[in-house]
C-alpha cells in the first residue's frame, strides 16, 4: 500500500472564486492560496501534500488561469513546469480536466488520472489514499470513478451520489455502481438519504483511465474534445501558445459532472468508491468554523484562524481571522464571524456565512471591484 | 441677550481618556480630539464653537496635557497662546480649573469663570446660552453655580443634583438653591429621583466668580490653593516654566466636586440654574449611538459615524465608526458596535458598550499600551 501509483496522475484544477469566503478569498487571490485550516499552508498546497505520495511529485499537473501563475509557482516550488497548464480565461471543468487528460494521454497512453479540487479539505490522508488506490483499480478496468463521501450530516450543501450493486473489481473490494448523481437536495430529502445508507456525498474527485474519459468526452461532446485534442498535441510545440489563444475561447463550458459524469452514469458506466476520511469543500465560514479544532478557543473564547495574539475576546463566542496584523477585540457577541484584512472586515454570524456571496454582489453592483 | 457676556471666561478642562471609547479615544489622542457627533468638529472643537458666543474667542482658556500641546492647537486655531494653559502631568480637576481661576483673577479681578469640559455633547445652543446667562448673574451675586440637566431618562451613568428653593437672583428666574450633591444611584433610586422632580443631572459644568472659587479653594484646600496662586502669578514671567515644574507634582489630587462643590453646598453656599439643552457625556457606544440622527441608518441599516460609503451592510443594525478607510461589512448581526481604526478594530454590541473599559484594561495587562 506504500509508494507512488505507477501510472497514476493527479489533476489539480485551480479555479473558483471562493466567494463565500470574502474579504480573505478575492478574485485575485482565491480561496485556493489561502490557509483556511491553520495547517500553515494554503489549501493548494495541501493538496499538493495529498496527492504526492500517490502521484509522486513528477505526476501531479495544476490548471488553473494564467492570471494565477506567479501564485501558484511561488506556493509548488516542485510542480514542474511541464506539469503546470495555464488555461487563458475561465471555462468551466470540463475543458480543464478534459485537456489535463488529452495531455496525458499522448505522454502516456495507459495513464490513470484523478482530479481533486484545489481548495477542498481532507481529515485522513491514510484512509484517502486507500480510498483512490481503490478507485485507480476500478479506473484500470475501464470505470468511469467517483468518491462518494460517507456523509455524516443531513447537508443542503453537497450533490449526492445514489450507490447500487457492489461490483467485483480486483483491487477495489468497495467499489459499487452509481445508480444517479442527484442535485443539492432540501433538509427533508436530505434526511431520508441520510436514513436509507445508500447516498454518498458527491466531492467531485474522479478517477478514470484518460483514455477513457476521452472517449466519453468524444461520444458526448465531439467538439470539445477535438479542441482539447488539438490544443494537447500541440503542448511540445513552438506553435502551443498560438493554437491555445485560437481554440480555447470556443470551448464549450461546462462541469464535468453535466458533461460525462452525469451521462455516462445513465448507461451504468460509472462506479464509486467510498470514501469516509473526513472531506468538507471548505465552502464558508460556517464550514471552516467546523474544521477548525473544537477546544481551540482558548482564552479569548473564539476559534482564531491565524494569530491568536491578535485577538482579544471576552464574553464572545465565535470565529476570528486576523489576517491584518491588527487587533480584533470581540466583546459580548455570540456565534460572531469576524474576517479582517487589510483593505475590508467583515462582521457577521456563523448563521448568516452562506449569505457572504450576496454582499460580494453588492460590493460589484456598486462599483467596489476592488474589493472583490 | 447676543453678544459676549462682559467679563465672562470659559474654562476648558480638556483631559480624560475617554477609555470606554476604545479604540477611537487613545491616551495619545482622547476623545476631545475626536468627531464623536458626526459635525464634521471634534469634540473640542465643538466646545469651543458653543463658548466663543458667550466668552469671545479671547475670553476661552483651555487646560490639557503638555502632550496635547500640539493637537490642540492644531484644532484651535484662534485660542489665544495665553490661553493655552499646559499641564506637566494629570492633577485632577480642581487644580486644572483652580489655575486657571488664579491666572484669571490676576487679569481681571471682576473676572467670572464657567467651566466646561471638552469632550461632551449640547444639542441646543440657544437654550445653553440662556442657562449660561443665568448663572452667570447668579456668579456675580456670588454663589457657585452649577447647571442641574433636566433628566430625561433614569440615568445610572450620573452623578444627581438636589435641588431646594428658588433663589430670588437678579438675571437668574430659574436659580435655585442646592441642596445636595447626590452619587451616581442604581436603577430603582435613579427612578424615584426621576419622579420626585427635584433631581437634575450634575453636568460638571461650574459658573463661580474668580475670587469666590478662589476664597473657597483657600478654606478648603489652603496648600492647594497657594500653589497654584504661586503658579499664576509666575504666568507673565521668565521663572514660569521652573516655578511650574517645581511646585505642580506637589499639587492635591483632587476633583473640584469634592474639593469645593460638595462642601460649599453643605454650606448653603452652591446654587443651580435649570438646563434642558440636551447635553450628553458621550461617555460610550451606547450613547453616542442615541446621540446621531436614528434615521441615518440609510441602506446600510446601521448607523453610521464617518463616511457611509466605507459600510455595507445587510439584515444588520447597531453603529459602524469606519475610521481607516476601510471596508466595514456587517451582515445578519442586531445593536452591533463595529469600530475600526489603523490597528485595532473593535466588535461588540450596544448592550456590552459599559464593558469595553475592561478590554482596554486587559490590553494593558497584556503588555499591549501601544494599543491603548
Amino acid at each position: 500500500m506504500n509508494g507512488a501509483v505507477q501510472g497514476f496522475y493527479a489533476v489539480v484544477p485551480a479555479g473558483g472564486a471562493g466567494t463565500r469566503l470574502w474579504p480573505l478569498s478575492r478574485t485575485a487571490a482565491p480561496k485556493f492560496l489561502h490557509d483556511l485550516t491553520g495547517a500553515g499552508r494554503s489549501l493548494l498546497q495541501s493538496t499538493w501534500d495529498r496527492l504526492v505520495p500517490l502521484a509522486g511529485p513528477d505526476g501531479v499537473l495544476v490548471v488553473t488561469g494564467q492570471v494565477h501563475e506567479a501564485a501558484v509557482r511561488a506556493q509548488l516550488r516542485d510542480l514542474p513546469a511541464s506539469n503546470l497548464i495555464l488555461e487563458p480565461s475561465p471555462r468551466e471543468s470540463m475543458a480543464a480536466i478534459g485537456l489535463a487528460a488529452a495531455v496525458l494521454a499522448e505522454r502516456d497512453p495507459d495513464a490513470v488520472l484523478g482530479s481533486f479540487a484545489a481548495d477542498h479539505a481532507v481529515a485522513d490522508q491514510q484512509l484517502f489514499e486507500q480510498a483512490i488506490r481503490q478507485a485507480v483499480a476500478a479506473a484500470r478496468a475501464g470505470e468511469f470513478v467517483t468518491i462518494g463521501i460517507t456523509p455524516t450530516r443531513p447537508s443542503t450543501g453537497f450533490g449526492y451520489i445514489r450507490c447500487g450493486q457492489h461490483l467485483a473489481i480486483d483491487g477495489a473490494p468497495d467499489a459499487m455502481r452509481v445508480e444517479e448523481f442527484v442535485e443539492k437536495p432540501d433538509v427533508a430529502t436530505a434526511e431520508q438519504y441520510l436514513a436509507s445508507g445508500r447516498y454518498r456525498w458527491n466531492a467531485g474527485m474522479f478517477v478514470v483511465r484518460a483514455d477513457v474519459l476521452l472517449t466519453h468526452l468524444r461520444t458526448h461532446h465531439p467538439l470539445l474534445h477535438e479542441g482539447l485534442v488539438t490544443i494537447a498535441r500541440a503542448r511540445a510545440t513552438a506553435d502551443y501558445d498560438r493554437i491555445l489563444a485560437d481554440v480555447w475561447p470556443g470551448l464549450t463550458r461546462i462541469a464535468i459532472d453535466h458533461a460525462i459524469a452525469e451521462p455516462v452514469a445513465a448507461g451504468g458506466g460509472v462506479a464509486v468508491v467510498p470514501g469516509a476520511f473526513g472531506w468538507d469543500d471548505v465552502g464558508d465560514w460556517q464550514s471552516l468554523a467546523d474544521l477548525l479544532p473544537q477546544d481551540g478557543a482558548g482564552t479569548s473564547g473564539v476559534q482564531v484562524l491565524g494569530d491568536a495574539a491578535q485577538v482579544l475576546g471576552h464574553d464572545a463566542s465565535g470565529l476570528v481571522v486576523p489576517t491584518a496584523g491588527r487587533m480584533v477585540a470581540v466583546l459580548g457577541v455570540e456565534d460572531v464571524v469576524v474576517v479582517d484584512t487589510p483593505d475590508a472586515v467583515l462582521v457577521t454570524t456563523r448563521a448568516h456565512a452562506q449569505e457572504v456571496k450576496g454582499l460580494v454582489d453588492a460590493l460589484k453592483r456598486s462599483g467596489r471591484d476592488d474589493l472583490t
